[in-house]
């Protein structure tokens, strides 16, 4: 089976977050002639699928979305965005690397495989990966554990491949923390400072020590955790009023050596450290995770570089994914395309590309589903 | 002569600046019976005045302003702000003591001396010092020198005094000068902070720096000069964005150790030790300055106890008056009624000391203008 065909028909579905417009259809046309059984799954406003086929451990859940990010303006590209039409070799259109592509090559692996492998196969696909996430991944993921679905193993199928496919497996994925702090001083006359507390100065000091020294740098899988400043407000247009609050937002994207919820405790530590009155909101879209290497990570080294010649580097990089939620339930990597042109003008996947990642997911799946066929 | 109808007839004028409603008019009504010269100086939407009479040195200029700052809700005060009602013995009204008063009381001062003192008397009234001061006593001084007006000292007749009346002169002022900062850097993903360069955290270890140690210690006559940070703002929506630059404003408050000049290059100084591309701007809307205490001073500190019994503060406190401008010109001190009530709902002077100021006023113009009489 060619994944190109099914590529082309997931692109002109013009799914763009949380819309579905017949992408998830697309998907169980496809699957349920391969043996799936499919359930939808709606949630809120968000349209998600789960397909398995097979009953027997080990269950090995193939992850991914068919929601993509807005195009921009379509006359930015070179063709209409949800044409899918072929330039130089290359499929064209929004998600085509992000990832329809990834999902079209593992259902033409699975289709190319015997229908009688051991274990069993499902796919999760949410329509609300590029969204708030909210009613997608984490909400299937609670189904999938109420109605006996739980999987053994988890292969997310996002674009992580950096220069050639399968140079590079994403193990885990830093966490991410948002913080909003307020600091109250005392209003006053900027002559008289000695009537009133300045709360820009605090701030200022509180944030001058928090980005002092990193965080930390970096751990076994893990590069060194970030904390950027991403905003200061004051809005004071008054050159002669000392403010009666400041406020700031830091982005904190952290490795396996913090948490949600040590980060909250330093943030508090320097504020009050600081003696500053202040109010703290921390808001975690994901902690860090790491599927530490063994057996599952192994097979999925040696299934790339059989298929691809290329030994895959190990990377904890980049910013957060739905695996960060799969990784509560079950090991969980993610391995897909070249992910270059995602959430660009012109994105694109290589025809030749696409399907060799097809030949892949097929290695993938025969080494993470070995053995005797089911009888 | 009683300043208390002079004063009434001056409050009823609703002088809120730039307005004159009258003020001036009023005030020649008084002063060319007395022998003056008026001239009208009508700069932009701002009427002046200069008053003179005599030529001979030495030239005695008391400076002062008609002009008031908004009452705010009339239905805050006891009695309408422009009403004058004599409430509890007090003159009530806005500009009573901001110095709609100190008027009064000098010219009441000068019709109860007689006629053939030596020398010459002035007034420079100006109707823009409440506002942004372009239009008023500097435009005034200019057209005096230029009119053979030059003045050998000048008193301001700000309500300088704190707790009784002639407890404080006021022989200099900080000077003030605002600055916008602002900081240029690389906006990114706030997750690769590697590949941007933020400004916020720049601009903030600046501040720490130019936050952490005061300017100065004070100096023989002036306070410690002080730096505030009135606003910081970014105005950064995205949680996952580096900002491209970010703004600081600082307002710094300085004595006679420092410079509009020398500020400036600390500034810059410490923006290019961050390495920082910048902008910045500086305004400075005085200098500071100093009388030096001496034969001009001394005479008015011995009035000021002949005729109190209080033996006044030297003092270079407070925000800037337009004794910023006449120091270029010739010495100048301030004095004047106790400004607890200044600028705040029922300002209000009361009867007795603004009688005791009138009285005040006529020691200090005998003690600067000592000796014969003209023939």
């Amino acid at each position: 089976m060619d994944p190109v065909p099914l590529l082309q028909a997931l692109i002109r579905c013009r799914s763009v977050t949380p819309a579905d417009d017949g992408a998830l259809a697309v998907l169980e046309a496809a699957l349920v002639p391969l043996g799936f059984t499919c359930t939808r799954l709606r949630f809120g406003e968000v349209q998600n699928l789960f397909a398995r086929r097979g009953s027997l451990p080990p269950h090995l859940c193939f992850a991914g979305h068919t929601d993509v990010v807005p195009p921009g303006d379509p006359a930015d590209w070179m063709v209409d965005p949800f044409s899918a039409e072929i330039r130089d070799g290359s499929v064209m259109g929004r998600g085509a690397t992000d990832m329809k592509g990834g999902i079209a090559a593992w259902i033409a692996a699975i289709a190319g495989l015997p229908r009688d492998l051991p274990g069993s196969l499902s796919l999760l696909i949410t329509g609300d990966e590029e969204g708030p996430a909210q009613d997608g991944t984490i909400r299937v993921l609670h189904w999938m554990e109420q109605n006996g679905h739980r999987p053994d193993m988890c292969v997310v199928g996002e674009p992580t491949s950096r220069a050639v496919l399968g140079d590079t497996i994403k193990i885990g994925r830093r966490g991410s923390l948002n913080a909003v702090i307020r600091v109250h001083g005392t209003q006053g006359h900027s002559a008289y400072p000695q009537r009133a507390d300045n709360p820009v100065h605090r701030l200022v000091r509180v944030l001058a020590r928090l980005t002092e020294q990193p965080l930390d740098t970096g751990s076994r899988w893990f590069e060194p955790s970030t904390l950027q400043v991403t905003s200061f407000d004051v809005g004071n247009p008054a050159t002669n009023v000392i403010p009666a609050s400041a406020e700031a937002r830091l982005n904190i994207r952290f490795n396996d050596l913090h948490s949600s919820a040590s980060l909250d405790a330093r943030l508090r530590q320097a504020l009050e450290a600081e003696e500053a009155r202040f109010d703290l909101e921390t808001r975690c879209s994901g902690e860090s995770f790491l599927t530490t290497p063994g057996p599952f990570v192994d097979a999925l080294v040696q299934a790339t570089l059989d298929a691809t010649g290329v030994k895959p580097a190990l990377d904890t990089g980049g910013g957060t994914s739905d695996a960060r939620f799969i990784t509560r339930i079950c090991p969980v990597a993610e391995l897909g395309a070249v992910g270059a042109s995602m959430h660009k003008v012109n994105e694109a996947t290589p025809v030749a590309e696409l399907r060799q990642l097809a030949a892949l997911y097929a290695r993938v799946i025969g080494a993470l589903l070995p053995g005797e066929p089911v009888s």
